[in-house]
């Protein structure tokens, strides 16, 4: 049985519980982040860190915790429960006040709940579904307007999950204005012409980590980057297509609406992004 | 202290809690509804017993209680808790699977999460607060797209209180493609030249329990009603204007973004509807 922490506890997971006062239970009033776990060690973690920081602010919420202290939580569910490829989860919401209300409580009175297990998932870098890529669907994006801070509002990316299920695929990418935002769990990219192309940020998209440190990387071996919108078409007309996210790192994308991206097969843009992405996380991570 | 339901037991409220792997407060995945006690008895029982198995069939989840049973708990909460008047809130979850995952657990071996309690709220129909009217200000509606589902994803609803409490207002009302959407927990309605104006039913509004009896109370007592989008510029030229819900019935609006409606007075209309929704409510409760 896994070790989780709940608000200063260390606790087995059927042990860990919240308040149904709770506004993260209530209210979807939480932000939450995930670290990838490689070699027993946190990949990115100052990323994870910088952007949980800007997503309570931006909800005018209080950073309950600092930078090593968080880092230490993390580190001790890693080792209690001997994590050596697996991810961290983390959420952070704006408490248990004694009663149901719009209005924020007052933090001083109400101190934020903070959660964080951990999942083993063994072979997560050597994922032999590399290989093979996966296939997506388009849907429209019924998201809030905010997806740039990383709420628990994950109720339509898990029913666009499930939409991809249903229609024999992995993950579904999602369309508004006739453009890709994002896929429900992972920034999208194509590859055309040798460059490599991904939504702008702005609201409409998560600020991936993972995004940041794949298009730094490709910037650095001379690969040229292009932000700007796409559209399913472009993309099913492109050399390649992948995705990245903190647990996936960079996933290759062989179908999109059933139309095969780059002859149906990875491509070597996302196989070398992946392996360069994994190489250097090794490296850095702490 | 309250007594209140999680999953077939009644407990105080301090011992009242969920699993930090539901998926209400991973994933905002869960329905809900609010049901308002007069007289010790329940308002529109059956219309929100009505809408909760809509929410729950439109996110493909099954009702975990049939109706007898549903309204024998909301009865029994008001018992224990003495309610005379208030309101009982209801939430149902798709559960507590083992392990976080975007793809829906299977409902065989996750049974859904079921949580009630009350709130008691001592002079909610003689509330003196519709004698002065509330101030409204229009904000721009962020929320995702299937605002007729009835979900927990209130964190924008939450900041729209925010705004409008920093604005020195009660309430926001949302704008979605220049016409207002609706009220941050309640539907919007405007009076012009006797005719009482409000947003049509989409996936844009949330289909009011009270709206139904409100605008079923008005055209039996041979009131005009029209259902369509209005803007907030034709709202404060309005001659009254108004919000329904299930806690505050019919609520009268006297200012719109800083300009008086009506005079910046409570109007005939607005009293009158809440008049006879009060009268019909306390006889039709159950």
């Amino acid at each position: 049985m896994r070790t989780v922490y709940v608000n200063g506890a260390y606790l087995p997971e059927d042990e860990a519980k919240v308040s149904i006062f709770d506004r993260g239970f209530l209210m979807a009033d939480g932000v939450y982040e995930v670290t990838s776990v490689l070699g027993g060690k946190l990949v990115d973690f100052a990323g994870h860190a910088e952007r949980l920081k800007r997503s309570l602010s931006e909800l005018d919420m209080a950073a309950p915790m600092d930078d090593p202290a968080l880092l230490e939580v993390h580190r001790e569910l890693v080792r209690l429960n001997g994590i050596d490829e697996g991810m961290v989860y983390l959420q952070i919401t704006r408490g248990a006040p004694g009663d149901r209300d719009f209005v924020f409580p007052d933090p001083e009175e109400t101190p934020a709940t903070v959660v964080l297990f951990t999942q083993s998932k063994p072979g997560l870098a050597a994922n032999p579904g590399a290989k093979q890529g996966i296939k997506v669907i388009g849907i429209e994006d019924q998201r809030w307007g905010r997806r740039d801070i990383k709420t628990v509002q994950l109720l339509y990316p898990s029913m666009g999950k499930m939409m991809a299920k249903a229609a024999g695929a992995d993950d579904a990418w999602m369309i508004e204005d006739g453009h890709v935002t994002e896929g429900t769990s992972n920034n999208a990219y194509i590859v055309k012409g040798g460059a490599i192309i991904t939504r702008h940020l702005g609201t409409e998209i998560l600020h991936g980590i993972t995004r940041a440190a794949v298009l730094r990387f490709a910037r650095e071996a001379q690969m040229v980057v292009e932000e700007r919108p796409f559209t399913i078409e472009e993309a099913q007309q492109a050399d390649e297509a992948f995705i990245t996210s903190a647990t996936t790192f960079v996933m290759p994308v062989v179908e999109i609406d059933g139309a095969p991206v780059g002859g149906g097969k990875v491509g070597p843009v996302a196989t070398r992004l992946r392996e360069i992405y994994i190489e250097e996380s090794r490296k850095a991570a702490v």
